[in-house]
């Protein structure tokens, strides 16, 4: 339904842009939520979405920033790149000072500096600051604009200064903080409600509330929204005064961006690699890990030499042993993902280690025996030779069990070393189903020929 | 900070229970948050989580619930299933209805009947309801308790109906409903307080809002939420009456659940294959998968077994085809995977189909130049034969050239035959590229030798 809506709205976009009628196509895009504008804005073309935005911008500068701010901030500063930095200053002064501070991050470096200059000098203006923390912290996405009401309030008073608030993003928490601004308590706006006019703000708070360091991990912000189920979570400096609150909607784009990365690095790619970076940018980004692939392939090739007189003698070793070889990636691979993904998700932990071990070890055992037997039947039908059927059906019951406990092993080692188990796992893998893989069948394969020798 | 205080908790559970200290056990527990106990839970072997879920059962039924509910529900359902079907429906009772009808469905199949027979039989509870919808729907994840006001009242009524609510899960918006039940609107707790009491709530009311019907897909509810930051969206049945609201929190769990389903599919896992499964259901459902992959390793052995005289000739080929197709396969995965995550995101549409390919074509051909060139100077480095690197070099270009593009492109095919890319497309892209590697390599390499053949 939503789909085809945007559908709908997008080809009049492109007709009007065509037809050049400016005035009607302000009108529409005006109508439009901003979500709804990026979605459009992202399937035009890029000359059609740059008139797009001039018009929008012209007219409703607030909206127009708002869908470039949900087109995503690499995006986004690419579509401002080409105007003044006096101009993008003020236009970023439409949005929450997280999401400028988001765009500002990625615009060119030059272009970057003299719009980070302009905005400093505004009085009372945060994006600066707020690129002064470490990227992927909760400084860099927290809102520094955060509601905060004085301990010594009533709940008259706290209804009154709410009705006096603008400009801020969306309260849910009603945080409550002393004469120095350190975070004392939380009141939920319903409790507010609930209560007499003349009740003592600090009666009604609740102490017992969960906050976040400036400098806090986002992915840690984000496991304590999601597993506490919170809206919206504080954020304080190291002297616990409060200085900005993050917001559920920045953390599902955090849980999502997390995502992304963790798929991303089991397949060897680089976070910020996506269908739009140049191919200059892909190459740069996808070579380096292709390259430390092609030395682990060169390692699994040294094994293949060491028997290549045999191969001369019986070739069909050669036909068959990328089956052994290959068999045990998909395999592995599965396990790895399961591991990972558990690890990830908090399933996995240091007490049931040796269970999830066990496991993955029968299963491996257990997809040895099935591939193996059927595998060893088809080399069997095929070349008319059992020996040869029995072989690889053995190599590859050791390389599935080989694939499954290092699938298991080696992600757990390298959380233990404190690298990314996502990151570095698939290599070690790959390179270790490889050589198992050649070296068991190959392996196999001589002995019975030496054994065949001795006994012809 | 937060992990290092779970596992002092952790320490202390495991100290009490080992020491048969129930009531400082009991006390412990329950001054913890739900989803801490639910981390303790998951940490503890079964026997210990059993004897500290028992315990706090019979002391605060609620909290253990939800510790419950936030180990997941197949966890959950676990923990419960030794209970008898009196007490597994009363303790459900404990929890809003979207979470016990979660776990319900995961209770083994003849417990599941009897609880769901003595639940149903419960005035007003709309578990059994829920599990009438289908699977992954907004209907089996919302809570039909919403909490409506009529479009009549004024201002004033709605916040004594709004102090009058019991058991209403986080409410944040106020939807507004007619006499029939049918959604007419919604009005923010905040804009309550800024208007008087005897102002009419449809006048401050705003009639433009989002809404999901109860057969819309989870993914569809998470990507609605997400991209228009909502808090909570309103379910409606297929005449517009509003049956249930589905919050945030409920979100975030979709949303992680459809990135470890895209995870999975790459890998060929399926969706509820855990770290936890058992052996045998995890062995049901890798060895399909792996069977498929089998036979397209015999497919690409098939190729192999085309170029068996040329490998008896010069043995070398063989220890350097799995060099080309395995990196063939390397690339592949990059590209596809950066494919598949853009089709999720969104960021890839039919419009900019053929830039993607373009990029991505390029990338290959980069790719296998860098890669290609390295090889090539490995090989006459290690056999002293400079044609020898030739032909690799020359052969690791064509393959990751095919990679790149037929990685862009089988995604985009499936899902124009609608099937989940994420699931069918390395499959395909392992038998291609193993099948061009090979052919590239050994095709070449017999040309060369054909040529040698002639001139010599």
């Amino acid at each position: 339904m939503a789909q085809r809506k945007i559908d709908v709205v997008l080809d009049s976009v492109r007709r009007l842009i065509r037809l050049g009628a400016t005035a009607n196509l302000v009108n529409l895009l005006q109508k439009q939520h901003p979500a709804d504008l990026a979605q459009v804005f992202s399937e035009l073309n890029e000359k059609e979405r740059t008139t797009a935005f001039a018009l929008l911008v012209e007219r409703n500068s607030k909206l127009a920033m708002e869908a470039l701010s949900e087109l995503g901030p690499e995006a986004g500063a690419a579509l401002l790149s080409g105007r003044s930095p006096e101009e993008i200053a003020r236009l970023l002064h439409e949005l929450p000072s997280d999401d400028a501070a988001a765009i500002v991050d990625y615009l060119p470096e030059e272009l970057r500096a003299s719009v980070l200059e302009l905005i400093e000098k505004r009085p009372g203006d945060e994006v600066g600051e707020l690129l002064e923390y470490a990227e992927q912290t909760a400084g860099r996405i927290m809102n520094p604009k955060v509601f905060a009401l004085s301990e010594d309030m009533t709940v008259g008073e706290a209804i009154t200064a709410l009705q006096g608030s603008r400009d801020v993003e969306m309260v849910f928490y009603l945080y409550v903080v002393d004469a120095r601004r350190h975070l004392v308590g939380v009141a939920s706006l319903r409790r507010l409600l609930l209560v007499p006019p003349s009740t003592p703000l600090k009666r009604i708070m609740t102490t017992d509330l969960t906050s976040v360091r400036a400098d806090t991990d986002q992915e840690e912000v984000a496991r304590l929204v999601a597993s506490y189920n919170l809206l919206a979570i504080p954020v304080v400096d190291e002297e616990n005064k409060l200085v900005g609150v993050i917001t559920v909607d920045d953390v599902i784009d955090v849980i999502k961006d997390e995502a992304t990365e963790d798929v991303y690095r089991l397949a060897g790619v680089a976070g910020d690699d996506r269908v739009f970076s140049t191919a200059g940018e892909s190459l740069r980004k996808r070579v380096p890990w292709l390259e430390v692939n092609l030395v682990t392939a060169f390692i699994a090739a040294s094994v293949v030499a060491l028997f290549e007189g045999r191969i001369q003698q019986a070739p069909a070793l050669a036909v068959f042993m990328p089956v052994v070889a290959g068999m045990g990636g998909n395999a592995a691979t599965q396990t790895l993902t399961v591991i990972v993904r558990g690890i990830a998700l908090g399933e996995l932990t240091w007490a049931n280690t040796r269970k999830a071990l066990f496991k993955e070890a029968l299963v491996g055992l257990g997809n040895g025996l099935a591939c193996g037997i059927v595998g060893a039947l088809v080399v069997w039908a095929w070349k008319g030779n059992p020996w040869l059927g029995a072989i690889l059906g053995a190599a590859m019951v050791i390389n599935m069990f080989v694939a499954a406990t290092a699938g298991t092993l080696i992600p757990l080692a390298l959380r233990m070393l404190k690298i990314d188990p996502a990151l570095a796992s698939s290599v070690f893998i790959t390179t270790l189903t490889d050589v198992f893989g050649f070296l068991s069948f190959l392996g196999l394969g001589t002995l019975f020929l030496r054994l065949v020798e001795r006994t012809g």
